[in-house]
């Protein structure tokens, strides 16, 4: 292929709009993580559906890899350009197109990022609740069936998408599914394209089920005598069907990391972040249970952080969990596990994982969306230290193996990317041929994404 | 082929349960609506997924259509038998496999169904939130993405299923994911086989979601002036956060109907029924802002069902609407439509059809879950008569317009079936090439349930 006569092309879709300058390429070769950097050959910006189409149209035509591009936050290498190619970056598609209050939608393209859509939503009474611990693009939260601290009470992204605006392999456009709240009209493309990381296609616009603001927050955080008695909380507030908002563990390391990284002064000891949405009287009866569980596991008093400022100073923390185990450590980068497990299982996984780290003897403070039996060691490395890796990546590796034998899966949020690969067959063994035949019919040059979500087989 | 050494060859997977007699294949060639009885050749009755997996292998080596079969309720010809083969009756495979509350899911085979697994669960704390009017199997359900008046609050069946085991076409077996609550690990292809309809493989295993069973239920019943005003009261609770549990709308005619069926007594004008699920606490708030709205829209005080036995009276009356409606003309047959808008267009969507179906002259008492946007007549029609059966079509096709025109869907729980297939291509012009590109890859001699879904384009 003529290179130059490519990026000409590529201008004709997207006027001063293609990039092939080596600073812009490196900075969309590396995820949030401690993948190798692994450029491709151009970047393109976008601004509409139909450059998206052209683009992916002309990639077909001289069989040139597409890789899209949201904020690039995702951590486990699904936007390295392992086969080169174009990289497609959405975040120039940024336009909140509709708020439909009387319908509880909002319709945005897919480079929107969900501090921004926070932003487009204040005031309306509606609020977005999925939300991952960075900055992430709704596309690309939508591509990695992203969850968070909300999704014990709201599901995940695959529970809060109405319809996706999608650029197939052959630049094709469809939508995947209609306005209204379900259907049963045809296969469910919307929920296929969501966690398909880019595999199967380019999701430009999304249309999202808005919630109504709650009436009432209070947030709480407990501190627990062990990682065990703090779980087990958790999962009696589940088995119990209270419906908390978040409830997130941190363990003693992890409270270490953020009392340093962002100012604050909690007991440095297991302990659960909790929120609670609803009426006053929902949230005193919820309140009253919780608290009486933790007691029971020999917690302390909640302390309340009620007023709006000290609640999201909280949660600003919560969020910047990960970069704050990274900060422990100079020069250090992060690997960051990612299982899930059934309820019953995590109290047993977290303990025997945290036996496992004390004999690895890395730092790995945990993190965990307990409500989900979803939980992250947030692993602080040196990525130039080969020994340290191979532990690290070895650790990562047993607690995979713990998970699926406790019947669980080794991503719960995060997603595949190059990073869980060599799990996905032990996950699924049959079903991956299933997921190849789909991914053949779609995509047979194997061009979208090209080395992600499916190892070879 | 040769039939007779075919039909041995059957029985050599499932000896003795196997059949050919006609009285058998005509009860499997008709479903619970108009459609024409469609009979298969041979219905045969596996008591294992092997045994599933045997018979579509051998049906597959001798290029035999498969027609599974659940509790043959489905309303839109889903189970006829369009080119012969082979039906798959899986009521036999009704077991319920185990019970976990601890991490509140249920493993049970897909034959059995909702009133046997309401049973299963009684006494335990949970319940299984998804019902259908009739008494379906969960692996009907699933296979239709159902919903039914709960869903409102507790979502559809692609809302309450966290993996299955599904023969496909060539006689594989997988899992289609974990028992963990989320996971980010490949395609979504529990939401790929849940609507799926049978054609792209047999649903023989399902791990469903249960939840709490509520501290209190209360039941009430509220008489409006119009149906706008009841559904108005309706969109207003919805866009306001009431988790209200079931609200379904029943107009003057269906009343009529459900007083004459069921032995009631009720007002014969347009009503909501309405369930609330939560805490004392929770209930009477929810009560009081429900009420407020419905007084604000004209209506009567609510009509309290609260002790178990009439409130399960109450909803018995409700599952029995459809036949109910059917029996206020002897001989007569269902013609049920199903479609779905967002919320905001319901009342407009609604109006508008009353007003067609007194234009048409036509039997059609209306039935919705209008806290989803989801409506259903009930035309009663006499199958014999084809001007009534043409108007009775003619109103159907005009409804489904009107409601892609109001964003909305085709079908919001039945299912495509043979009776829908006219719109898939309206609703989804570009996505359904897709999804043939799926049923290809997965399904490429068109063996499994075909002439269902995906109409020829």
């Amino acid at each position: 292929m003529d290179k130059q006569r490519f990026f000409e092309q590529l201008q004709g879709i997207v006027p001063a709009r293609v990039s092939n300058q080596k600073a812009v390429l490196n900075e969309h070769g590396a995820g949030f993580s401690y993948h190798a950097c692994t450029p491709p050959d151009w970047v393109v910006y976008p601004e509409t559906t139909g450059e998206v189409a052209d683009i992916v149209r002309l990639c077909a035509a001289h069989v040139v890899p597409v890789v899209p591009f949201g904020a690039g936050t995702s951590v486990e290498g699904h936007i390295l350009a392992l086969k080169g190619g174009v990289c497609v970056d959405l975040r120039r598609m940024n336009r909140v197109l509709e708020i439909n209050g009387a319908d509880m939608y909002t319709t945005i393209e897919a480079g929107v990022t969900r501090n921004q859509l926070d932003q487009a939503l204040e005031g309306s009474g509606f609020f977005f609740p999925i939300g991952p611990g960075v900055n992430a693009t709704l596309g690309g939260m939508a591509s990695t069936r992203a969850s968070g601290t909300n999704a014990v009470r709201y599901g995940t992204m695959k529970d809060n998408v109405l319809t996706m605006k999608v650029v197939l392999p052959d630049g094709q456009v469809i939508s995947t599914g209609s306005k209204a709240r379900k259907s049963s009209a045809g296969y469910d493309l919307t929920r296929l394209f969501i966690g398909a990381e880019g595999t199967l296609g380019i999701i430009t616009e999304l249309t999202l089920k808005l919630h109504s603001y709650p009436q009432a927050i209070y947030a709480a955080v407990c501190t627990f005598p062990s990682v065990e008695a703090a779980v087990n909380t958790a999962i009696r507030t589940i088995q119990k069907g209270i419906p908390v908002a978040k409830i997130e563990l941190l363990d003693a390391q992890m409270m270490k990391a953020i009392n340093l990284y962002s100012g604050l002064d909690y007991t440095q000891a297991p302990t659960l972040f909790l929120e609670f949405h609803g009426s006053q009287a929902e949230l005193n009866q919820q309140v009253a249970q919780v608290q009486a569980f933790a007691q029971a596991h020999g917690a302390d008093a909640f302390l309340w952080e009620k007023d709006e400022a000290r609640r999201l100073k909280l949660w600003r923390a919560r969020t910047d969990a990960a970069p704050a185990a990274v900060a422990l450590r100079a020069g250090a980068q992060l690997m960051s596990t990612d299982v899930c497990v059934p309820i019953s299982r995590l109290s047993g996984c977290i303990v025997e994982t945290q036996a496992d780290i004390e004999k690895t003897g890395i730092l790995a403070p945990i993190l965990g969306h307990v409500g989900d039996g979803n939980f992250h060691l947030t692993i602080v490395i040196d990525p130039n230290n080969p020994d340290e890796m191979a532990r690290a990546k070895a650790l990562n590796e047993r607690l995979v193996e713990r998970a699926l034998r406790m019947e669980g899966t080794c991503t719960g949020e995060h997603g595949i990317g190059v990073g869980k690969l060599p799990y996905m067959a032990q996950e699924h063994p049959q079903a991956i041929h299933t997921m190849w035949a789909i991914k053949k019919a779609l995509d047979p040059h194997n061009l979208m994404n090209p080395g992600k979500l499916l190892p070879e087989v």
